[in-house]
């Protein structure tokens, strides 16, 4: 029998080992500059922490942040209604890996992943997949959710409801806009704990390939001041996004995770009319 | 004796005179550049809307915007508790003006003013001023408080408490950081609607007296682009704040108000390192 212990810990290890395999991969495709890593920990430490590393000023990213963290703790009585399993005691147990993507071209996407397994009284995975161009390019658009339906069917997912959940999720109602072209959303993924993490695996090496893919297409592009200026004020918009809706950060921001960690995902600039 | 429709039109009034005073004033310190004017009505054009002034790559400012409303409708009932006097049918009315300048000169700091009327089954006054430099200036703290304090003085108002208040709620607790150096902050003045309602003009015209004080000692500073990369950095935690934590942002995109107004408290442009 599987343990969550046992659960538990290879998660948390996975989470790791593909966090140096995505620095690793990304270093190789970036050649001028490399990540620097710093581990942080919760006020407590006993409550964990996590590491994450940064790129900035690259040749291809302008700043790039893959964090990895495994936390615990209790949620405040306000959110335990909200959390699924929390209703009764408030406990959690969370690890999780997330990288958001700034390219310095504006002609490249910006790219978001994360995978994460969560333990309550109940335990699920949850993550996903989504690209923010400030240049569409119905090509892009299709190598991107050609490889997602691809890893989706392989693992018996249901591509079509991941994919309808990630265009709501991004989505920002006070502009009625998209925030980019989607990709796969998914959370509470309960059923068979086996299937569920090699899915989360199987995603998490997609990652890189598709990443990969999307930025060496693009990376000779020329630009201008103008494309340029146009990429900050998409990414005005993904603060907005960050700061107003997402999920994981109001998570991060109230469990007492480390804030310049958490930020990570914000852009290194951006720019409003 | 005084109708609430009477105080509704008279709060209304003034907060359009003080707008266009605000404009005016403003273009005298300004010189190159002039206001654009927009109107702007909520879907059910019954329900109101607004009008909203934007001066934008200016000699002085780089951004500001001088927002006037006034907008009525019905809480969605989950807001309703968190409103006072909205808990029974959610109506309200709601006429305010608000002011955020973000100057080109980073040793000028930006300036915030706002101040609302506002009418549930209960009726208050609420409105606030607040400074956020990038470059501490001692003197330009004392500028600010002395000339806030007198006002309050003036009208029998709290200013130790309104200061106090001001300073709880511009805090960014994922950052430990006020968001300046404070100012006066205050809400639900309902006691004597004559006596608020004179505290608030008087506070609009300290306004612009202050923030004339404030831009004509510092405008013609020299500034190299490394204040410029420090006032960046300041301005992205000015976004933080309007967007996971300000009221007024939360109250607007909650009910249907107009994306491009409310967010116009946003700078021109931010950074994160």
């Amino acid at each position: 029998m599987i343990t969550l212990e046992y659960k538990k810990n290879i998660a948390d290890s996975w989470f790791s080992y593909l966090q140096n395999q995505i620095c690793k991969e990304f270093e190789l495709i970036e050649k001028k500059k490399k990540f620097i890593k710093r581990n942080w920990y919760k006020k407590n430490k006993r409550n964990g922490g996590g590491t994450s590393f940064i790129l900035k000023n690259g040749n291809i990213f302008e700043k790039v942040g893959v964090n990895k963290s495994t936390v615990t703790g209790k949620f405040e009585k306000k959110f335990r209604q909200k959390i699924l399993g929390a209703e009764k005691n408030g406990k959690y147990w969370a690890s999780g890996i997330s990288v958001v993507a700034h390219m310095k071209n504006p002609k490249i996407p910006a790219i978001h992943f994360n995978t994460r397994f969560i333990s309550t009284s109940r335990q699920w995975f949850g993550g996903g997949m989504d690209v923010t161009p400030s240049f569409f390019d119905q090509k892009e658009k299709k190598i991107l959710h050609t490889s997602l339906k691809e890893v989706c069917i392989q693992n018996k997912k249901n591509y079509r409801k991941y994919k309808r959940q990630c265009d709501e999720y991004f989505y920002l109602s006070h502009r009625n806009e998209t925030r980019g072209i989607g990709g796969i959303f998914f959370d509470y993924e309960s059923d068979d704990w086996l299937k569920n993490f090699k899915f989360v695996r199987e995603l998490g090496v997609s990652f890189i390939k598709i990443s990969k893919e999307i930025i060496e297409r693009k990376r000779n592009l020329k630009w201008t001041t103008r494309d340029k200026e146009r990429q900050l004020i998409k990414r005005g918009r993904y603060v907005e996004f960050n700061l107003l809706f997402d999920r994981g950060t109001k998570f991060g921001l109230n469990t007492g995770g480390n804030t310049e960690a958490i930020l990570m995902s914000l852009p290194p600039n951006a720019k409003w009319e």
